[in-house]
């Protein structure tokens, strides 16, 4: 059993979701093991990790508008020194996920045909954010 | 340590909760391990996974309801070519879990005395729907 | 590779967030490990784990709010007959996280400045809530 742990900087060009698949997928093969599990880690608030289907974007752009209705900007919250989209973007990663617990094999993440994984940026500005990638596995 | 993986289809008989506890239990007890961790990952953006409280069948309807409201199928959805029930799947499929972390102990997973571990179908229809299922453990 | 597990019991005064980092920070503390994967299970289906902001309180204030609108105890619920916080608190539980899978390296979780870790009380009264805390990694 082998631990492989890599940060990667993922640009976010403003609110909405970036694919990391290709990323996280060239972690696990630069790790050389084929077998294990893949824990995907965003080291924010203000962002999330969900895993969305990966074909029709509109399937990404809903998502946006629900979360605009659940957690809208236009609720008073009692946290709103950083901004209007600062308290929602915390109230949306909430919703949704912090890490990502992906199984491989054969060196590839089992995900199924449909299946991406998405960088979710909740603040509107373009910022770089931070994934940590931890990988435990072996090389059969 | 030692990996173990299986997947699992199961069978989901339309929207709803199907308990997975004593099959992803099984998984396991077959591996022969009895301290590690399990990862229970769906392969699908359109049902997800939740631990629920296993005892009352009514707090399996009432998140149904509440999902029902909170990603109604009567909300206007840019994705719509695949069914009125499909957008909405993947919503809730995002406000709930993909992948369960459960560790175990002595062979058993450890789960509070009222959790169950459910996949949650979100499709309107029928479907056989896979899980894959990985441990990480020792056999003491 | 050596697994650490390690049972919490956290007091929790009512509803609303407990912060849990320093405890579990201490579990990997303790166990030596220096690089591995850290887990932390909550064993109940009516409080629920989350990584929120660890500056502003009024930043764990908003999200009790806006769960009071999500899953308001005012909404009927089927599930009535264990008090009127009870079926809400499973449904925010079902909204948030069963468990948190956080790397660590050099001995410490690799949380971003602003993460911190929180149990999420969501019944009303008080109650002695248990984490079961799960590592696998290695001591360099």
């Amino acid at each position: 059993m082998t631990i492989f742990q890599r940060q990667l900087e993922i640009m976010a060009p403003g609110r909405g979701f970036v694919d990391v698949t290709a990323r996280v997928q060239a972690v696990v093969a630069a790790s050389g093991l084929t077998r294990g599990l893949c824990t995907t880690f965003v080291m924010h608030t203000s962002a999330s990790l969900v895993i969305q289907e990966n074909a029709d974007p509109a399937v990404r752009r809903d998502p946006e508008r629900l979360m605009s209705d659940l957690a809208p900007e236009s609720r008073t919250w009692e946290h709103d020194d950083e901004g209007p989209d600062d308290m929602p973007a915390h109230a949306r990663a909430m919703l949704t996920q912090t890490s990502l617990c992906v199984p491989f094999s054969a060196g590839r993440l089992v995900l199924g045909t449909w299946q991406g994984l998405y960088l979710w940026q909740h603040r509107r500005r373009a910022e770089a954010r931070s994934l940590f990638v931890h990988l435990d596995g072996q090389a059969d």
